[in-house]
């Protein structure tokens, strides 16, 4: 029985990949996010429509390597200096698009739905993250990456992501204690803030380490084993801090980072070869993890057990859907831009991603949000990702004159 | 209980992780193979010490990952056309070197030791394979790897592992049927030489397909992910077929081999390439998943529930060691060489390696070896690895005038 395990094992994980890596080619070519295609293979595998993958505990360990790895690949390609020297544009566009959307979820649930405070609080946060990877995914296939509105809104968007990693780790610790306390959310934000500025020594020592280790070692296999090692020490440190292990994948990437400098200008002049042999060895890995998380989003849906004939999963995430894209609308229309350039930053801001789906899986894990939400928050999230891309792509063909100036001086 | 269980694994697995790195670096400094250190790591997590960590079900997966990716490896580094035209002094190595350890084994076990046939067949078959890696790493560390004796011990060793592989597979049969059926033994032996008749074309279409897929796909991971996804195709359809799960990783490693030529002369041009940027992309995915196996393996153990005060235990493992030795030192005195280097040759095929504790691992799972016999067996193997570096290099400077003629030609 063991080894059939074993077999069955492989079997699963081998549909996941496959499915996984085909339906995220499919929603490529048909110019959707290849996220959505991971989410598809997961909910068609599992219980949702075939029900030839059951989430299990194995899966589910397996995910949580893939979400850790994935806020570690966020952290390794985020710009820390441009997160301290962000324009104040960004800065404006990344706390207003932070805060409308936590506001208009937290009051539309707590307030029309009638949902308890701690499920109202984590439907807001769901819905504060522009996902970094699919904004600049999508301005990098529209050529506005080097524009001056793509500059605005990847600053906002990395910033964005901390906010939104800081409010998860919150609410999270809420979840566990039970209570909002201010000692709590005191310790937490304190917490982090430390961790943050532990981070770069950690990294000094580390990198030095490392590198080292890997100039003497007779031995293959340094960097895979020791910088998931690092990956999860600072996982395990960030939950016995009260954190979510995302959290620590995150701080590992950033103070890896090859953009990530030590204060006072110190530079060690080992870090940047050693962060690109980094980042060389660690995506296959990151790439092999990171698709099993967005499939055990979707095998973990079970949209057959949800209601669709009732009128509240429609009417919650539609309007749930409606201030997700109005949140972060609203901000960019402060800015001294043209309308065209006000029009284009808000709607590169909407696309939610990884974080959301974070925050969504997290609430229904423990027990938090149930079923029904959860995967009325997953649709919210899927329509962000799924509409932005196609309404990017209308608006910039019909007034691309008034878009992208830099770029086509550059072009 | 659940996100608590998700952080005791990413503890567990970090431990594992850590422990198998600072011990491999401990035994290579001490001149040992690095692979006794993460045995050791495993003995010393495991329950026989520390019991920090129990081999539980999601570990025995990755440890299973662990295998196969290792026999995708030492497939991926096997060179084919050297196993196709071996030349006659490795193929009389290998072959004595797999039939006198597996018969003295066997016959010590089954008469001597009063065994059973399933056990005795077991414990022969796990003193048969040299272990490559080994091997290759203590003639490299000797400069001997281009000398006349390293090329004949290569070619043996070669020949040994497949030869190995292929028993493997009979015994795994025979245990799972309970019978030396001549029907069985005979499907095994023709799915395996089906199976390595078919490879060739499966890797031609797979590999064209792949770096096709590479070339088109503007999604990052492409790698990693397909090609881990045709390790599991390959080892699930390994045990549809009966045989072990890492006999299919090991035909696609073979496969995918740089090495490997499509016969007829058929070569395809883009492979080189794509044999190329398989090896850099999956060796980070391979260096992370082996140590897991080779920890599981000394997590397994369980020194603790052995009777240490029992004759039987040192009175077998001595025995089947001597027999060990002299099942491979026999056969290189029957060439045609100088006494020096058959001593030299027959000296570097006694480490055995992965295949052994494969063997004595799949024969603890299935039930067939208790805990004595395996420990005795694991004790076995390690004695082989860990003397043979010391008695190689010994021999090597009292005698190096007559030894690796070439090398100092070259050199």
């Amino acid at each position: 029985m063991e080894v059939q395990q074993a077999h069955e094992f492989i079997l699963h994980l081998l549909l996941i990949l496959v499915a996984a890596r085909l339906f995220a080619e499919l929603a490529d070519y048909l110019g959707a996010p290849s996220v959505i295609g991971e989410l598809m293979a997961g909910v068609i595998l599992g219980p949702s429509l075939l029900g030839w993958v059951e989430p299990d505990e194995i899966l589910k360990m397996l995910a949580e390597i893939g979400i850790i790895l994935l806020l570690f690949e966020v952290g390794l390609k985020t710009d820390a200096k441009r997160l301290l020297y962000a324009s104040n544009k960004s800065l404006f566009v990344a706390l207003s698009g932070f805060l409308f959307p936590m506001v208009f979820g937290f009051v539309l649930a707590y307030w029309l739905f009638d949902l308890s405070l701690l499920v109202s609080l984590f439907i807001g946060g769901t819905i504060t993250a522009t996902s970094i990877g699919i904004t600049v995914r999508v301005m990098r296939d529209l050529n506005c990456q080097q524009a001056h509105e793509g500059q605005v809104v990847l600053g906002a968007a990395v910033l964005d992501d901390v906010l939104g990693v800081v409010l998860l780790a919150i609410l999270y610790d809420f979840s566990v204690s039970g209570g909002v306390s201010l000692v709590n959310v005191t310790k937490v934000i304190l917490f982090i803030a430390i961790f943050f500025a532990v981070a770069p020594i950690a990294a000094k020592i580390m990198s030095v380490y490392v590198s080292r280790l890997q100039e003497n070692s007779k031995l293959p296999g340094v960097i895979p084993t020791t910088i998931i090692s690092l990956v999860l020490l600072f996982s395990w440190i960030s939950h016995q801090l009260g954190a979510p292990e995302l959290l620590g994948g995150f701080a590992a990437g950033l103070a890896l980072s090859r953009r990530f400098f030590l204060p006072f200008g110190i530079v060690i002049s080992s870090d940047r070869h050693c962060a690109e042999c980094v980042e060389q060895q660690m995506m296959p890995i990151i790439q092999l993890f990171t698709p099993i998380f967005f499939v055990y989003i979707g095998l973990s849906l079970n949209l057959a057990e949800i209601d669709w004939g009732s009128p509240f999963i429609w009417g919650f995430s539609l309007s749930v859907f409606v201030l997700a894209l109005a949140g972060k609308m609203i901000g960019p229309f402060f800015l001294n831009e043209s309308i065209w350039s006000k029009w284009a930053i808000g709607m590169a801001m909407v696309p939610r991603g990884e974080i959301g789906l974070i925050f969504a899986e997290l609430g229904r894990i423990s027990g938090i949000l149930n079923n029904e939400i959860h995967a009325g928050m997953v649709i919210v999230i899927v329509l962000t990702t799924l509409l932005t891309p196609f309404a990017m792509k209308w608006f910039h063909d019909a007034y691309a004159s008034h878009l992208c100036a830099e770029e086509q001086v550059r072009g």
